[in-house]
């Protein structure tokens, strides 16, 4: 039994069974996603050997503040960007102790799309320091906005797992 | 279909619901829900104008650094206590443009618990601007680790619709 679905609880696990055997610490930088991917993670027993902080950056001014994402670069290319997302995952970690730190931004729906970025259109981060922050884009198509948030929320759990094991 | 508990969305829906209408807006400092109460609240749609940030502050150093929580505060009552509740409560406050702010931690076990603080204490913090932080004490017993984040989580959404009402 689960509060959150158990796709996203059972990646979880790995995770945090990954980064303990390691000794990594783990930030997360979150919009669309709201605080699943950091609810994930602490639902594990253990997980606050791991789980370093994370950070619910829904309003602009929370990107720049909490994660010093510069608000021309928000202004320039949008929230929900590459350039935005690799700035929220680069903020976490100078904005925390931990190695390595995901973001995710993008358009849940139902409101926010456009022609070139529509709902479901998702931008990941994935920092860790002393390496080039990777970016991932993905379109989640034909899901509604909890489908949206937790179709990110796993790809973000996915992305650190891979980065922990690398 | 929701990521989330009905109980949790249902009672998040009202809460935006009723700040929107307010033009209130909120953040969250969470420990041991990790993330649950700002995921609960984004999962509502329109919720954009109302969660102002959210921050998952697992760690002390979290605490301390992200929601100003003095480090001497939670080396004399322990992370899980009213002081830290109030802090913690006050830091998302002073840390963000949100006009209300809650906070939990807790011990939501199986491991940390102790005579004096067991498995399933969390304390709460509610500040407004302008007004004196409240707090109040809960154990949710007999519960385990995913009964006490959702118990958990469901009592701050719960606060807040109440302090955004009143």
């Amino acid at each position: 039994m689960s509060t959150l679905p158990s796709i996203l609880t059972d990646t979880a696990r790995e995770l945090v069974k990954q980064s303990s055997k390691r000794k990594v610490t783990l930030a997360s930088a979150e919009s669309c996603t709201g605080g699943l991917v950091a609810a994930a993670i602490t639902e594990i027993a253990g997980s606050s050997a791991v789980l370093e902080r994370g950070f619910v950056t829904y309003s602009n001014a929370a990107k720049a503040e909490s994660l010093g994402v510069p608000v021309a670069l928000i202004a320039q290319h949008g929230a929900v960007s590459e350039e935005v997302a690799c700035a929220m995952a680069e903020g976490a970690l100078f904005n925390s102790h931990a190695q390595i730190a995901v973001s995710i931004t993008g358009i849940a729906g139902p409101g926010g799309g456009s022609e070139h970025k529509p709902v479901g259109l998702v931008w990941f981060g994935l920092a860790r320091r002393g390496e080039t922050t990777r970016t991932e884009r993905h379109v989640f198509s034909h899901l509604d906005r909890h489908g949206v948030r937790e179709a990110a929320a796993l790809e973000a759990l996915r992305l650190l797992t891979e980065a922990v094991r690398a």
